[in-house]
């Protein structure tokens, strides 16, 4: 069995090798520029935990890896001209450093090279690992389409919320344990369940990050607190908020969310309070508790010794910062 | 052996019954409204009429066929907002009838598609498709890049040029000949030779398009004549000037292209005559006999009945225009 840290050196190793240093460089650079800049690499971590977990060979995995890691970046790319996002991982995002055509550009390229990592996967698996890879990249379009629109809806819910982020978020991850498990040759069935393990996981972490933003300890998880307070984003917290509240305050909580002019750190503190008065962060921490409760269960349900499951477990719970 | 207008009917049903009316309809609504003004479809037939020339069943390649015709769309939604352009095909681009941002998402989620399309195809030959595929997908993305720089940069040359093209425009029904030819599993030696016919074609069709553009008859060819040197293209006529010309005249035709503010009808009246002068009709449709010549003799080669190559040589001739 590798350590997380020997599948991440492969993960980094593999994507030191890619041949991305070609012409035109108006093209490459935005895409080495992007993909040098690191990240978590979580997904790719995802895929290769998933295959060694299922007894497959992380290396045979390592395209599929790639693959998503990349497509990743791409849609990152993209989200960031449609987000109108400056910053990226502390660094300027590529439409900010370059402009809008060569973040849309570049970033079709990216896609293109996902794909063409993809196809260096075991032959025989290629068509399944392409029906599940397309069916997320679709749904991850989907997922950020349903974002757009929901900044512009005036009566959005909880419902409609986790739909948005489970694709937008949690499918992707989902699919890398899936495909992880595929090129592992696992059953259909166990992957399916490592798949639905995976859209649990992915929405929990999405609540614990909108929780993070709000509630959060500044210094330990490096952002500014109250951001997507800051940006009116129609989170967990918001929603929740709304739902809980009596006429009055949900009228206050929509007046200064729309209230472009409220002095920022006053509208934060106003927000915060509302959340406080209404123990949105208790309520939060359950719905999380239950996604992550269904993840576990799920998890435990796959056909396999209990011990090769508990690299993954370990990592979830790091991630969701649990100590149990 | 199905006619021309048979394999366009099976092309037009094919994308008639995809599945794109889904929701987020704010996603799906930019992708049939592409997909549904037709256009001439002239890539998926090109994949369709090699299949059958290399013996195929082109039922099995329609899956191919399909891809690259989504992918063609698609990479018209990213090009129109480049290019800023205002109208395709007659109707208000993407971009202009709904914004950027959907223009993004759509075209997105239309590459995402191809990739499912193709992975319909025949499952052993799916790794080789998709590397064809990719490849050409790549390039087409370096070829828009190249087009952007170039218009940019200062000094250009046919070279230059003709890169341009061939990455931009002609790999792409180069690659719709050969993947038809691979669906059919025809000898690797034939596919490459279909290959090379297509991008010695695509350049020919391409130049002939700068000539027509400049040189057409309005009503024959339903384009404003002109419209090139109204938006300062340097297409084949323009290099072929600046290399044919004098100083003094080569000075006076940078200056015309330059100046934002000419008339437009003084100005193209300007331009055709310094070509005319140069006499840069008669030197580019002795390139474009070239490339034609080159195409052609390839084609000769491909090892098949000469009979079988009908249809492609006629549509050929008939696409350039000819008649012989």
């Amino acid at each position: 069995m590798y350590s997380i840290d020997q599948l991440q050196q492969k993960i980094s190793n593999q994507l030191k090798s890619l041949p991305l240093y070609g012409e035109p460089s108006g093209l490459y650079k935005p895409i080495t520029y992007t993909l040098e800049q690191g990240g978590k690499r979580i997904r790719p971590l995802f895929v290769l935990i998933s295959n060694q977990m299922f007894g497959g060979n992380p290396d045979e995995a390592l395209p599929a890896a790639t693959a998503i890691e990349i497509f990743h970046n791409f849609t990152l790319l993209h989200d960031d001209i449609i987000d109108k996002a400056p910053l990226r991982r502390g660094f300027e995002t590529v439409y900010q450093k370059w402009n809008t055509n060569v973040a849309i550009l570049s970033g079709d390229t990216m896609f293109a090279i996902a794909y063409g990592e993809l196809s260096k996967s075991i032959p025989e698996l290629l068509p399944d690992l392409m029906k599940v890879f397309t069916k997320t990249a679709i749904e991850v379009c989907e997922g950020q389409q349903y974002d757009i629109e929901f900044e512009e809806q005036k009566e959005v819910n909880l419902e409609d919320y986790i739909r948005m982020i489970r694709l937008k978020t949690a499918v992707l991850l989902a699919a890398s344990l899936k495909i992880g498990a595929m090129v592992a040759q696992a059953p259909l069935s166990e992957a399916d369940k490592i798949y639905s393990f995976g859209i649990n996981l992915g929405i929990a972490f999405q609540l614990q990050d909108d929780l993070l933003d709000a509630f959060g300890n500044q210094a330990v998880f490096g952002k500014q607190t109250g951001g997507d307070i800051a940006t009116n984003k129609k989170t967990v917290l918001y929603l929740k908020a709304i739902e809980l509240a009596d006429s009055d305050t949900a009228a206050q909580l929509k007046k200064i969310y729309s209230n472009a002019n409220n002095e920022l750190n006053e509208k934060v503190r106003l927000v915060l309070g509302i959340f406080e008065k209404l123990n949105v962060r208790k309520v939060t921490e359950e719905i999380i508790e239950q996604y992550y409760h269904t993840a576990m269960s799920t998890l435990q349900q796959i056909d396999i010794p209990d011990e090769r499951k508990n690299v993954l477990r370990d990592l979830a719970n790091a991630m969701l910062k649990r100590d149990h």
